[in-house]
């Protein structure tokens, strides 16, 4: 009797909101600020709040939604998404918008970013027809189990169809944006809107001519490294990857730990939750990727909270959310310093008695034969991503026909990779992203591992020997550098001022590559 | 390496939806129906859908929410619900309702319900000012503090100013929805829109005169029924609650069990959740609280799914609601037929002794000196309920000063319990519905017992010995018998109609008088 159902709230008034302080760009502000910028601010937080929303229903479907609960699922993340749309598009925001970027000088430094920050995003909207919306919504609803079917079946043919008329609409949408630009440009901003293709396409050029001879060396190499082997129990994993939050500095508080299918990390500057999954046989692995995934929840967590809801406490974008998950899973998680912090308590855990050399040599195996991206390697897992670049890249483009894909793919993978699929399944069929209509997105992976050897290397000027702090547990410097010197930004910089701002020169491949040919060179014991 | 950050969702397109066929009120309709329909459905269930996702993040707040995640969930929420209000107070909503209404019999008998449902919704919500709307809210905001406190430090006075203020704001509230109407059930209406308050009124008073000399008379027993004592461990308490949601036919496909601090069930009928919690000194207590919300949840499963979004997918009010969690935390899961199926794993799991007559006299125990509704047992429970709605209802018609509250508080727990009151704590305060600004929802608990009784009686005259059925564990009977006479119907009925068609006679407390007269008459060997 002692229960209180639900509908009493249903019924009853909504539970009090506990007040937050927000305080986008009114610091030390001496603009007279005009009325549209609240005006502005109050509806982008409204669209950002319900972002948030469709955000926890994600997660609940991911983590928590038991299977019938789909069909309803699928209708509230709808209605959800479709009032967020129907306010950011309002013919109001676009007069707010004109109103405030004609009074200049009258705006302070974090006022205008905010107003060029939706702007940027107001265009991505407004410019694009709902229908024309609807239509790659639709067509990447129906495309998801025509992939699939062509996946299980090996046949790609099967699979061709869909992916022209998907990249056809993703053609108009990219014109609707800006009929002059290359539309593969359009559809990269959506998700690195401040790296220019340019730069991107230098960058995985310089990393390919790189990496394709240093994996040639590795291949000839004769050193053997060790392998973790035995049946790693899930319980035991999960203590342990409960651990290295821990460790590392997860706050708790504002955030949780579960198990999913596909790892991910969501959620807002208060509630930031990580998610992992456990292969019995290769424990290092799922610890990686859990570091990864708390890489991505400590950037959120370090947002501004007095921002939040403004472009001001939201992340720069994939290549620097990126950065942060890679920093913190390759530069700290796969470091001998680490596992010497760290393997006792692995020992412990799994009742093992591994060493932190055997460890970090497990930790940092090349796999010479993986087809496979996401089963791929620190080191490979670039050429995946750069050969995907390429063929996304040349199909927007007209210069490759959809037909030829699987030839090419196999071409580069055994130009790259040294390897060639048997089969469409573990070659062109094998990633979800282009029946879900992303073309653009593959980038932003190497790019972030780009630039998390950057920052590690800037932040490593500023506090000295990182690799005896990481020894010594000592993480608070290095979450507080980056705190500093990225996670509060939020927008208030583009990527590229980011970048400078926080290491002092222009967005560069040479800190990664310096970092992956020492790393891997003394590993494997190449000449130099 | 082998996550893919959710990032990729964000930026990617939304997952594809799978289709739900939605057949609302076609179905061998020969009705002409007119456009207006087809737009006003739309729009509510785009309304239906935001609200269901605001259950969601009600749900995941209470079971899953780390603390720091508070004030950013309070903006998501206010946000989702802020929209909803919006959409459905729409002007275009008014019109479509009198086109409809105009159209009469162009429409089918479910059409036309669905109209009524939408239109006596839409009446509450847009006849009150949207200002009114929030001073509400906010004013129950402020006062939920001010309550803590007043309960904490026993000062009844610190709350009274408070009160009066949420008092007089829902009296202005009731007369924008009916300026003739007596305020009390015009809010009663809230959450039981369709027994009018005459009829609770008298069903409720009969209570009290049966129920206060029945508990006179178990006072005066010499009986004393057997008690569970011992300690409990919560992982086995969890382990039975769930294997009694099996037992009782949970399907756990569209649904879940968890612990939350406050039980509650809630979700659509493609995924109604159920908590509990437990105390490890009181198993049976956790337990019948799994029950009662499994009660819950089993309607909200038991709902149209081809009708989900409409009026007709959607359960019938409070009344009936609360009906079919005590129909089955009283009517199956307190008779010694289900002790007698039960035991034996209550026994397994906590490794006890007990027998079903034992275990029935303790699932019944009249406590004689409980001053707290939430503690209190199934039939003091409505003494307390009864008091409520006597002291809010005269405090809305101005027949009592909210100063009198404790006073007269005291006075009739002593005069229907018996006992009375030596803190206001442990009175009048200690209830959190007002400071919501919640009156008239406690009559609902009380009305849904007597028609748990009532709809027993009427299953059992269909399906012959249900105490039998309950002994072998066979519920799918009763389950078909309830969806067919109740869920399945959503709100194509009103309230007293549905109680009418499901069991031949108008809503009455005979069943429930005698129900309660013959089990404790027995229990504590009373005369008749």
């Amino acid at each position: 009797m002692a229960s209180e159902p639900d509908r009493e709230q249903e019924g009853g008034q909504e539970e009090e909101p506990e007040e937050l302080e927000q305080a986008d760009g009114r610091e030390g502000a001496t603009s007279a600020r005009p009325d549209a910028y609240d005006d502005l601010l109050e509806q982008y937080r409204r669209v950002s709040y319900l972002g948030d929303a469709n955000s926890v229903l994600m997660w609940d479907q991911e983590v928590m939604m038991p299977e019938g609960g789909t069909p309803a699922r699928a209708k509230q993340r709808g209605a959800v998404s479709g009032v967020q749309h129907e306010l950011f598009v309002d013919d109001d925001v676009g007069d707010w918008l004109d109103e405030l970027e004609a009074a200049g000088t009258e705006l302070s430094a974090e006022e205008r970013a905010v107003v060029r920050e939706i702007r940027r995003e107001y265009e991505r909207k407004a410019l694009v027809p709902t229908d024309l919306v609807e239509e790659i919504s639709e067509a990447a609803s129906d495309a998801h189990p025509v992939w699939q079917e062509a996946k299980e079946t090996d046949d790609f043919d099967a699979f061709a169809p869909t992916l022209e008329r998907l990249l056809d609409l993703r053609r108009e949408y990219a014109e609707h944006i800006d009929p002059d630009a290359d539309p593969y440009a359009v559809l990269f901003a959506d998700y690195e809107p401040y790296l220019d293709l340019e730069t991107a396409e230098r960058v995985l050029e310089r990393l390919r001519d790189r990496l394709v001879p240093l994996l040639d060396a590795i291949r000839d190499s004769d050193v053997d490294l060790h392998d973790v082997e035995g049946t790693f129990p899930e319980d035991r994993q999960l203590t342990l990857a409960r651990e290295a939050l821990e460790t590392l500095g997860y706050d708790f508080e504002r955030g949780r730990l579960d198990t999913a299918p596909h790892p991910f990390s969501s959620g807002t500057q208060f509630d930031a939750r990580v998610t992992t999954r456990f292969d019995e046989s290769d424990p290092l692995d799922s610890l990686g990727s859990t570091i990864h995934e708390f890489g991505h929840a400590t950037y959120t967590q370090g947002l501004r909270r007095d921002a939040y809801g403004s472009p001001l406490g939201q992340h720069r974008g994939l290549t620097v959310h990126e950065s942060q998950s890679r920093l913190w899973e390759n530069h700290v998680g796969r470091t001998r310093a680490f596992w010497e912090l760290f393997v006792p308590r692995f020992n412990d855990v799994h009742g093992t008695d591994l060493s932190a050399g055997h460890a970090y040599e497990a930790a940092n195996q090349v796999h010479e034969d993986n087809l496979i991206r996401v089963e791929a390697d620190e080191l490979t897992y670039h050429l995946h991503i750069i050969l995907r670049f390429e063929i996304e890249r040349d199909l927007l483009a007209g210069d490759l026909d959809v037909s030829e894909v699987p030839a090419v793919w196999n071409e580069k993978m055994d130009e790259y990779l040294g390897v060639r699929p048997e089969t469409d399944a573990e070659g062109a069929l094998q990633d979800i992203h282009w029946s879900h209509a992303s073309f653009g997105y593959f980038p932003t992976y190497s790019l972030g591992s780009v630039l998390a050897a950057q920052l590690y290397a800037a932040a490593e000027d500023d506090l000295g020997d990182l690799d005896a702090q990481v020894r010594d547990g000592e993480f608070e410097p290095l979450h507080e550098w980056l705190t500093e010197n990225v996670h509060r930004h939020g927008q208030r910089y583009t990527t590229d001022e980011l970048v400078q701002e926080a290491t002092g020169e222009p967005f560069t491949a040479d800190h990664f590559l310096a970092y992956a040919e020492s790393k891997f060179g003394d590993l494997y014991e190449l000449e130099r």
